[in-house]
């Protein structure tokens, strides 16, 4: 029984739900992410505020500290971290292989040195099924090889036959582990055979949606997109796809125009802390000297709270003085705009009008530039 | 016209109102300390859940960044942080003398480096009542010499009378910088004569509130209690007295009951971003290794947003992890703990049992050292 149902098309660009039972999420959707079960300087009350239906969090994360045990001691990730709606966890994968300086990668699985204390771990694809069954994930996401962004072919080739090896052994584990849903992930890098050949051979398996790899990685744009067109013209209609880690906001629109629901990024929230915040006309660089004495909020219009309680002046004074509440304040701004990014393009497919939507964002931004 | 109404009085505690037109404060009250106008990583939303009326404010940070015209151009104090009930400002004195490492002082005023930037600048006591009366502040003190702990009582004398010179002058200031409510400060150290004869010269003077300045500086407690003693016994019963800077929980006890109404300190924020818990039964230092698996929140019983949400355990990864949202939840608590414990004394005192409310407050602090 498939967890998502399509509702509406318009060209590619889909508007679906994502039902998992005790929650429902309507895609196009914009995940935070909430590396350690918390996003950044922001709380549970704040993210339903900003209308976040679902987060991810980070395996790698959490079994390094506090660890299963503790999750599981409290309850579980929802209960845990005092966040009700959907979570997503990814499967540590990429960040084996993007933080731990040391790693072993062999068909069993791969070892790695912990970067909170040196210590050493091993990762199986059955034992992140386990992890993310334990701590109650909504979806979970399987282990794969994430490799970094590169031409060297037959390493990507090799990393492929892992991942889908892997794959496989996820859906398995299943059986011992419950899971409400399970994502496998189509990797392939920028090698168009390849991403057709790991979109092939995954959407085989029997997966509750799909993710796509490997991207936001350094590659250049154009070869995220094709990699998103080859993908999506292989990958089955009726299950949910999903963008690992894209991007900004132009990248999302662009995906969402080539058949891509979901996404999860921490541009968000880590750019709000370094002051750069995100409008429909662009970006704002709060530090800048023009917004000391500037009454007017980051947007005009914008319906967040912090646009509705707060000037650019005071924003770029509380940065100035290194104030915590400009990490709250910024980020909450920053999510805002992602998650209702999704939001207003969902309605627009609704309405059989993404095209146009596409074209206005396109024009807003142009519009900002110039004016800026 | 004053600005205080004396509600009850059990002993020589004292419950009241301020009234300053657009707000009204119950007294006893505590004051969340929001240095750059703004309290660290708490957001006016927050400050009102936990129910604070009135919030402090620095003049001498505020003064040097980001500066009298940026405050004034965005609005004044109030519609500069987006908090809308009461705010008072101390008058920079006191950082004057233990933020910047060169001044001069004189009876014209005090010269001083700013920390921020180097550059000089110069408080007399008429500039500190512009400054206050053009950002707006509701509540203003005077410009004062704050004494660090010392025993050299001839430098307390000197410095008490141009504290008194000083307050003159201020007073004078006020008729052309109009203020709401404009406040002495009661000087003199820890000895007793000074403090008789500084709460007397004071008292003659036409402000609004009195103030209690030099606690919380290093001196032994008793000396603090024996201040507040002959302080309280001298100043007109009809206008509120000030604590400022005090203190732990069992301070502010002691100063009701010797008919002290307002209070403000770091403690609650900054103790809070240490990992250091007030409940009443004493500390919870949420980094110990005992509340790795703990499933309680850090007092039963207290209704504020953190405790009703979230674990001891939680939190105390949340504090390991470095999560910003870790300040924000221990902030949140402890000043919800401040606040109502300020609140509980004045429901006490109303209902005349503020003795066995103060005994009760020992013996519950009792029973958690003893348990813990």
């Amino acid at each position: 029984m498939s967890i998502f149902s399509l509702v509406s098309e318009d060209g590619l660009s889909r508007a679906g739900i994502v039902d998992l039972g005790h929650t429902k999420v309507e895609t196009p959707v914009f995940m935070p992410v909430g590396t350690n079960a918390s996003v950044k300087a922001i709380l549970p009350c704040m993210l339903k505020a900003v209308g976040a239906k679902i987060i991810l969090s980070n395996t790698y994360h959490l079994y390094l500290r506090p660890g299963i045990e503790t999750i599981e001691a409290l309850g579980g990730l929802h209960k845990f971290s005092g966040w009700n709606r959907a979570i997503l966890t990814d499967s540590g994968g990429f960040q084996v292989f993007s933080l731990s300086d040391l790693r072993n990668i062999s068909k069993k699985g791969v070892s790695f040195k912990s970067h909170v204390d040196g210590s050493m771990h091993f990762f199986t694809p059955e034992k992140v099924v386990e992890l993310q069954s334990r701590w109650k994930s909504d979806i979970a996401m399987v282990l794969d090889e994430c490799p970094p962004y590169t031409l060297d072919k037959k390493y990507v080739k090799d990393s492929l036959d892992i991942t889908i090896e892997w794959a496989k052994r996820s859906i398995k584990a299943r059986e011992d582990y419950p899971i409400k849903a399970l994502f496998g992930i189509v990797q392939g890098g920028v090698f168009d055979d390849l991403r057709k050949e790991a979109a092939e051979r995954m959407s085989e398996l029997e997966f509750d949606g799909f993710a796509v790899g490997g991207l936001s990685v350094g590659e250049p744009t154009e070869d995220m997109y094709r990699a998103a067109d080859i993908v999506s013209n292989i990958l089955p209609k009726d299950k949910p796809r999903y963008a690992m880690g894209v991007g900004k906001p132009e990248n999302i629109i662009e995906l969402i125009d080539r058949g891509v629901d979901m996404f999860d990024c921490v541009m968000p929230t880590r750019n709000a802390r370094n002051g750069t915040l995100f409008t429909k006309y662009g970006i704002v660089n709060i530090k800048r000297q023009e917004y000391k004495n500037d009454e007017s909020p980051i947007e005009e219009g914008c319906r967040c709270y912090t646009c509705r309680n707060f000037s650019k002046g005071y924003l770029r004074h509380l940065m100035k003085a290194k104030e915590l509440s400009f990490c709250t304040l910024a980020s909450i701004h920053n999510l805002y705009y992602y998650v209702n990014l999704a939001k207003s393009a969902r309605k627009a497919i609704l309405e059989k009008r993404f095209g146009s939507f596409k074209k206005e964002f396109y024009e807003n931004l142009k519009k900002g530039n110039r004016d800026g």
